[in-house]
């Protein structure tokens, strides 16, 4: 059994973390998969997926490893040839991966408790997102 | 076909990198899946999952780049808020992630000759883990 | 449905950018799968995958990222050990990780417009590679 759904939503940018785990939940629930795993997948190359204790704290802790890894104001070559500002936002998502996957188990995604799927915005502007939720298994 | 299995494992944390790799063989085994994928996912936000050559030296040297990109002793939002003094933790889980698919070919786990699956427990104590294996295929 | 191919490329290694794109589409054609996933996983300690903007200001850029994580002439107990000189390969690869799940929607990849799937070899010299594929859905 294969379902999939597109989530959308508008993001600010700037490394903002969007909690997606009751969406998450709920195309899992409407997908009818019992057993399985479902995938999630953002399309374009300055957002990436991970797992994040969601609390104000762990955000700004997670956004000051993203500065000492790619520091928005460094040299970047993308941005000379581009003039559009975000090869920081480019680095920082091809690091953490636009991919990410997570167990189901009696029609739920089987998250710890204090654990949260997020997707982490690191372009320099508002976007309209979409992340694409694959829910396979039985 | 779908298999799932918790494994579970008693970390000591800080870093600690933990084989999984014939843990991983052997539930594959049983799964009785021949061809496809097994996927692994880490509940809870102060580990993660990846694959490494697993011997001292890479062992000591993943560590130091960790300790670079999130330094232990650095300031975390997170530990003025909760005073557990595991900011670090969160935040290099959230980097590595806690998602790993390996594929299955001829039932077994389709890995290179020194490439092992591994749990990085990022944690600041020792912590009773389970690592949910879905095996997916045929 | 399960298909699985091996791609196979030679790289140069010193954290060259691998343009695997092409390469998925044509084998995700040749699948007949319409609707799920593509899996690949690199085998090997060396090299990880992930996607990005494939230009060479982001290339440099992302260049630049890895040498501030785990620099090439820094201290490596690996390199000590095993006298191989690409320890900083090692802990670069494991950052990054093996391992990219891509959705499949109308029998393509689903990526963004300036998203490329890329292979990036970590290693210190030129090595064959094989890419394992593994396409899942109906």
């Amino acid at each position: 059994m294969i379902h999939r759904e597109e989530m959308t939503l508008k993001t600010k940018g700037e490394t903002q973390v969007v909690d997606l785990t009751e969406g998450v939940r709920a195309l899992v629930r409407r997908s009818g998969v019992r057993e399985g795993t479902v995938h999630l997948f953002v399309p374009g190359s300055t957002a990436g997926l991970t797992t994040v204790e969601l609390e104000p704290g762990c955000v700004a802790d997670l956004r000051a490893a993203f500065e000492r890894v790619a520091p928005r104001n460094a040299h970047y070559d993308h941005n000379e040839r581009w003039g559009d500002g975000n090869g920081f936002s480019h680095v920082r998502a091809a690091l953490l991966g636009p991919s990410l996957t997570v167990p189901v188990a009696d029609g739920a995604p089987l998250l710890g408790t204090w654990q949260q799927v997020v997707l982490v915005d690191f372009d320099n502007r508002g976007r309209d997102r979409k992340v694409v939720a694959t829910v396979m298994g039985e």
